[in-house]
């Protein structure tokens, strides 16, 4: 039996005890399990289905002590962040269970004669992020979502935070079995070869996952490559672009200064919408003000060694051929031209952790010109001024051309849960453009579209009559 | 330069002249002006972009009878049926720009401070099919709701009807021209190799497709296969599989037997929602009415070579090792019983043409298990009596879970276009079965969410405003 082990950030050391990665035999009978459960969850009435989310997110809270004491040990986070990453969690799943429970939520569209009802599409697989060890993790929004739409989670478990994921499943199993929910509704799993033994399992329907653009287009050309293929919802790696304009540094560079500082190095820039890129006019003056509020980032404590080790290979390939404008233990930023930086896609690569690149435009040309040419990415944030507006029009229509959310004199990081969130964005932000991991609206990628002819309506569904 | 030519099927004669095939720098110019347009008609209000698609549908219906003698020419499909795909062709067009000049079509969701947006994904390639040489062809549902979406359009033509689709390429190309659309909001190429070339152009963003799974899968590979993987909507194959209840052959089995062949041989079985598997009980005895339906089909034209050769095959796959109910120059409908059927998986793939299986159960017990067993499939079919009610509830559940369309007491073929519709399903049926490719909804497979956060309402593009 080969053992997984949490790893202390702050010391190094090991965490005992150990946990057994799960077997290719288990994988299947889990996915037995989840198909036996499709249906019985399927047809559970909605509002009993909604009380699931929430018993889940009341057993959560009621051990939140514990899990954010294991999850401390195993990320470093600080028991504040973790503390807030619980209710976020928490608040999430009573969000999405209130969206199962609102009318005609399986009810899409009537015609004549027609009924279209959106349905769970199957058995879901779902693998955690290192950086949100509740909120992206075990009962994140991934595994929210896809109960929402009825369907039953296999989670891939993070290796980063092992223990948190086992106490956090026995919390939700617990609290599954006590409100009834149909056995093999929830089910998780350890280690790399079991990770890849679910996405292949026949009975897994679709995959959500969030992580780096080489694990996430591993796992995704697996599903794709299936004898049926099937929809792998990926979020990767994001540059998320920050634009602002002569007027806005006219008018307040110093408090954008210290702005920009304050998101990319929150949560030691472990978020998947930290800001990489900054695009400030030539002779912006900002050099100072942004040495001194990097020169106040105290050290990061990164997630876990390999994400230390790709840290410091990232600052490497950020400060070759760079301007260093500010270095601190906390932080790195650099600047570059966009002339020089127009010849440098490496520097678009998302570096997780607290770095960043300053890029100095030399013209509102230079500067549209960036705007066109940035990757996909979750965000892109523009700072102007009301005098900007024809600027900031042609701008915001660009950026949302290479983005999911456009933030205006505002910050990416902090991403709200709400009905009108989308947390998606073109390749390589994401395996599939159209959908969102965070908000209501995530639920719609584990639904389908069902259209019911010439049914009377003693014959429809009971979840969707 | 090679040239592709149609066939007349009545004759089996090489149509004149031929069409040049598309070379792969040819395909490159037209990605490029694609891209080079996606920005403009994004930008165009949206009842200017409603009236692009009227004016293809007025064009197209004053060069109608053209159109229709080249479609019937390389077709055999008759006159009468191609002007009534005529119609359906440009009531679709006029339905798509209604539901993009409609309230909040690019608005979907606000919340204080955010605005969710649905808009263009960018250039969109378009795979035609060959047994609807208008409305799933050069201007049917995928081109147009691209358009609706407000994406630039590629088509690849099916080599089955080149002249039809080269004219109505340049019908379409000239309404544009005289709308005042962008330069390359429309292209049309023509061979295999421009058909690969076309999926794997960087230009392209998403992609419609209607035809064979070995077609289908080969293009959905390489769509994923990108350095930046893209949506690929494929409607692929399916057997459309139909259930009577014992009740229900007792009240009107000679109806439904009628209903049958009628519906399995309307257009020569060359339709995706052909019926291709019939469960009737076990004795039904209505071989006698089977027959005499059968016998009266007229033999097929079917639309190509290579269509009427896998026609033949596939009724030779059919016929071996089981009971021939009827056989007429027009039909083939062969019978096994339940037990045999669930060893021969080979009569669970799609026969394109009149010909079916009749899968005789001997149990209740027997027909629920066959429902729970059948591929994913466009449509499913219940055929009922009031009576019926538990049995027809269980069935009508789990068949919503194998089709995209569950008819009752009616025939799949007939697909209508409208805003509850869904032509979709699990795989094979399609490569992604959250997506319709027929009626409103299929707008959205080309629209991708944006979120706009703390923007002034006036810096919002002015399509979302």
């Amino acid at each position: 039996m080969t053992l997984l082990y949490g790893v202390d950030p702050r010391t190094g050391e090991r965490l005992e005890p150990g946990v057994p990665e799960t077997t290719a035999d288990e994988v299947a009978a889990f996915g037995v399990a989840a198909a036996d459960a499709a249906r019985p969850l399927a047809e559970l009435p909605l509002p009993e289905r909604a009380a699931l989310l929430e018993a889940v997110a009341d057993a959560l809270e009621a051990s939140a002590d514990e899990l954010v004491r294991l999850a401390d040990a195993e990320t470093a986070l600080g028991r504040t962040r973790l503390s807030g990453e619980m209710e976020r969690t928490t608040g999430q799943l009573r969000l999405l269970a209130g969206e199962a429970r609102s009318d005609g939520f399986q009810r899409d569209t009537d015609e004549p004669g027609f009924v279209r009802a959106l349905l769970p599409i199957g058995p879901v697989a779902v693998y955690a992020a290192s950086n949100f060890p509740f909120a992206f993790s075990v009962a994140g929004g991934d595994t929210a979502s896809a109960w929402a739409a009825g369907c039953p989670v296999i989670v891939k478990a993070h290796p980063g935070h092992p223990r948190t994921s086992v106490r956090t499943a026995e919390v939700i199993a617990g609290a599954l079995a006590e409100a009834g929910a149909p056995g093999g509704t929830f089910a998780i799993v350890h280690g790399l070869e079991a990770g890849l033994a679910l996405i292949e399992d026949p009975h897994i329907k679709a995959a959500g996952f969030t992580g780096s653009v080489r694990g996430g287009r591993a796992l995704f050309d697996a599903a794709v490559s299936r004898p049926d293929p099937i929809p792998f919802y990926g979020e990767l790696g994001s540059i998320n672009p920050v634009f602002v304009t002569p007027s806005a540094v006219a008018a307040r560079g110093e408090e954008i200064a210290r702005g920009y500082v304050g998101s990319f190095t929150l949560g030691s820039g472990q978020f998947c919408t930290k800001p990489g890129l900054l695009f400030l006019p030539d002779g912006h003056g900002l050099d100072a003000v942004l040495a001194e509020a990097v020169a106040s980032v105290e050290a990061p404590s990164l997630l876990t060694p390999r994400i230390a080790d790709a840290f410091r290979t990232g600052v490497e390939r950020l400060t070759a051929g760079t301007r260093t404008v500010a270095e601190s233990a906390g932080a790195h930023l650099v600047a570059v031209t966009a002339g020089d930086f127009a010849g440098r896609p490496e520097l678009t690569e998302e570096c997780f952790g607290p770095a960043s690149v300053i890029v100095e435009y030399a013209s509102e040309e230079e500067l549209r010109a960036a705007a066109a040419a940035v990757p996909g990415s979750l965000t892109a944030t523009l700072h102007a001024e009301p005098s900007d507006a024809d600027l900031a029009r042609g701008l915001v229509a660009e950026l949302s051309r290479h983005a999911g959310r456009v933030v205006y004199n505002g910050w990416p990081t902090g991403v709200a849960v709400n009905r009108a969130m989308h947390h998606g964005g073109p390749w390589p932000a994401t395996t599939g453009p159209l959908h969102t991991s965070v908000g209501t609206a995530a639920i719609r990628r584990f639904q389908i579209p069902v259209t019911f002819q010439g049914l009377p309506g003693e014959l429809l569904p009971p979840s969707v009559g």
